[in-house]
């Protein structure tokens, strides 16, 4: 009984905040996990120049809602769903994705919550859980499940390494020169063949 | 961060042994998780059942395509995924319910496994852990979701305890005779507002 935990941002859709960098015209926003290690601080990082730059979670949420998924990725999911269960760990936020959800029929997706202060004219975001990927995959085996993860980035390490097989996915220079002991798949077709050699000893 | 749990049979879909005693004109196949309060005894009991009557697995997955999920099912879980995540908590068998989980546009299921045994002739099944569902509710709740649960039978008591609220939907009366302490909702309207009122304070 087998589960595919996939990151979601890089994996399945773009990293969101390069986009919203780009729209803003704020060159700092497009830091990623993939930048930046510590994910609580690169978010605090992000809630202080939006700040500084009167950009609100309503004006995030509308640059993101025009982004689309990666070629091939509705594909890809329809191809786990099939097969075996497919949980999306994700440091992202459900305020952030619904079009992307309805786009993907709606797979179980474990990411935060972030919410708009319009008093103070902050972002707020709330981390549902520290090393919150991980925690999920540990919980997942501990349920008997077989778990094949795969992510692109900094805070998908702990995933990969709680899972029971697992690799990256386009993941970046910086990323595999830290940790060269997975591997780095580039195409949808690698991940699906990576993952039926695991769940079923075939190709 | 909330998810809804559901049971699935009587919940979502038709009860399906009913159905395969129906079938097969094996009046002994009619008990569910309704009338037998353990369930690897009841299965147990229809695996020597089947044997007799040389009922396949194969011949038992024809009978169960050809039932329908309950109406309204479909926009009721679209109504949950679009709000909240959604986890199919269910005593059946992944080999049971694939065009289920086709219609339902593959929402995340938890449940147990399923074979046939061409040598001995027997169904073999594979619970994938005891006290599934409550240890499902218990896991997630670790991850610091808030949990609704909802199911209809003997199984699904010890979820209905684990989760953060929980009701009966369309349960018997032998089951809420022993439980009285949940309220027994009979249509996807009402268990709509009872999540909605438990998540989010308003009706």
């Amino acid at each position: 009984m087998n589960i595919v935990c996939l990151d979601f941002e890089g994996v399945l859709v773009p990293d969101i905040w390069p986009h919203v960098a780009q729209r803003s015209g704020v060159d700092d926003l497009k830091l990623t996990t993939r930048d930046v290690k510590d994910y609580t601080a690169l978010m605090n990082r992000r809630v202080e120049i939006c700040h500084t730059n009167g950009i609100t979670l309503k004006q995030i949420q509308t640059w993101i809602a025009e982004l689309n998924a990666l070629d091939g990725a509705l594909e890809f999911v329809s191809w786990i769903q099939e097969r075996y269960q497919l949980i999306l760990l994700s440091d992202t936020f459900y305020e952030f994705v619904p079009h992307f959800m309805a786009y993907f029929n709606y797979p179980a997706l474990f990411c935060h919550s972030i919410s708009y202060n319009e008093s103070t004219g902050y972002i707020e975001f709330h981390l549902r859980q520290d090393n919150q990927k991980a925690q999920a995959v540990k919980a997942l085996k501990a349920l008997n499940f077989n778990i094949f993860a795969s992510g692109d980035s900094y805070n998908d390490i702990t995933m990969l390494q709680e899972a029971n097989s697992a690799c990256f996915f386009g993941a970046p220079d910086t990323v595999l020169t830290d940790f060269p002991e997975y591997d780095n798949l580039k195409t949808y077709d690698e991940l699906r063949q990576k993952i039926e050699l695991f769940f079923n000893g075939k190709e």
